[in-house]
């Protein structure tokens, strides 16, 4: 039976073209789900094994919602842990219709309104600002949606701004690839799992570019932990992050949400990691041992493969 | 000359209410301001004497857009510092047209369309699901639009969903108060200052409800703390956090955001205290001294009054 990928839609999504890149050699059945939630309770009701799901991007910061689902204030998804990541490079093109025109050299500046997503426009400023000056924006709910609806129109020049992923899909015309402002605007998912299902155990999402013998670096495991403190205890969090210097886990990322309990009370989303894998599963074991003697809760999110770690 | 206080428009917003709130008995000059930037330069080219800008929700988290202007990365707010801090419990009224409804028991069911900021309908959920099921809602940019809008209306029985500050403002009856979901749900604004303007030095924000002598309670000073790591050096972070502790701060919340330098490398945002006011100064000096040793850059953006200490 194929692997079953939830992943967050509509199709032709950013996140399908990671969940597609990520697990498209395993020929896996990948399933748009309309919310974070959905993917979360499929995972956890075992009716998908992985979900790709958007954390962070690298120009935006950290997605909120995916960390309150990761939060799990009502215990819902207890099951569902992170076992990779994968990284993105958002690359935005402009789309027309099939056959409207020649190419990009050809342009006769007949575009009359452009569709995309709300961000979307922020990100190709420098672009539009040089050559759709004045012409009418019509907000869509997603870059694949602006990508549909040129593809479908028949009287209106229209143009839509996606990704070469939603041009295929939807079978457009490229007009310009790569109009992006900033070249380097990424997006990290976390792939999860249900760790009571077995057959989703063995997949290992090895790196796309590990190191090579001989240049000394290694791969670093990342592991993500959540954990609450008591707020009205002095040093109480200075001394939960001294515990993952104490066992010698890198920190690499810090995150916080509200609690809920009560306001001004956080969780804590610590992301730490270190090279050597067999000492890194024992080094996060002692961790959490401790972080459970000074913390009010603590919860172990999973360790995967780092895909950063050579370019770092 | 009356002081000038800038704040985050519309006229009868919750900033404006913050601001009100926290300047009222000083007859102060409020100014709405379109954005948030808009507030942050008004104070860097001294035509504010403050500005009151709303940085996190007990609910929804960290404003980014406020963590964003603190981040500076442009180097254009170099004298905006935090000079004290304002706490808003969000409250939620139904209004209506003055006159149109004698009062909330004789209230008859016509109401046809429903008028709030997207956010407010989901902080009353269980309010609108009880008596509002199935009505209209249109969602506009502010909730004192909304008061503003059903203030003015002839034929339409239209109802709004705003605080009593824009009741007041916009002159509508007030059908019931206090119908949000949560009654703890709380909006932090921060009081930011020109540190070169002398005549903003001397007001100090007093704790609304200062501890009494004999209780044991002392009030806290926050400091809020930017910095930069080299992310390529192991422990980085790690060390940076401990010099908190080492010169007795408490770590009372930590953001991060984007630095947009390179990807996945982070502006940390530390705030700190301590009780002692005088000790707390020369222990923030100490920090940031040593904090200098150990970051790629570290900012100093100021001291204030916790005023929330006393409840703790």
């Amino acid at each position: 039976m194929a692997l079953k990928v939830a992943f967050l839609g509509p199709l032709a999504s950013f996140s399908h073209q990671a969940a597609a890149e990520s697990f498209g050699r395993l020929s896996a059945d990948l399933q748009p789900k309309a919310s974070f939630n959905d993917a979360f309770a499929e995972l956890q009701e075992k009716k998908a094994d992985y979900a790709v799901i958007p954390c962070e991007n690298s120009t935006n910061g950290s997605v909120v919602q995916t960390l309150d689902l990761l939060a799990d204030r009502d215990n819902l998804y207890k099951d569902v842990k992170v076992c990779g990541e994968y990284y993105l490079t958002v690359h935005h093109c402009l789309l027309a219709r099939k056959g409207t025109y020649p190419s990009w050299a050809d342009y006769d500046g007949s575009i009359t309104k452009l569709y995309t997503h709300p961000q979307a426009w922020g990100q190709c400023e420098t672009f539009l600002g040089k050559y759709f000056k004045g012409v009418e924006r019509q907000d869509v709910s997603s870059t694949s949606k602006g990508a549909e609806i040129v593809s479908k129109e028949s009287s209106e020049r229209g143009g839509a701004i996606a990704s070469r992923f939603a041009a295929e899909h939807h079978g457009t015309d490229i007009l310009v690839e790569n109009i992006e402002d900033r070249a380097d605007n990424t997006t990290r998912f976390l792939i999860l799992r249900n760790v009571l299902v077995e057959r989703t155990a063995q997949l290992e999402f090895e790196q796309s570019n590990p190191p090579t013998e001989g240049s000394g670096l290694e791969t670093m495991h990342k592991t993500l932990i959540s954990f609450t403190i008591d707020h009205s205890s002095a040093g109480a969090l200075a001394n939960a992050l001294l515990i993952f210097k104490n066992h010698g886990l890198n920190l690499t990322s810090i995150n916080t949400r509200p609690s809920l309990k009560k306001p001004w009370q956080y969780i804590f989303f610590v992301e730490c990691g270190r090279t050597l894998s067999e000492e890194n599963k024992e080094a996060v074991n002692k961790a959490l041992d401790d972080l459970r003697k000074v913390t009010e809760s603590c919860r172990d999110l999973g360790t995967w493969k780092d895909q950063l770690s050579v370019e770092a």
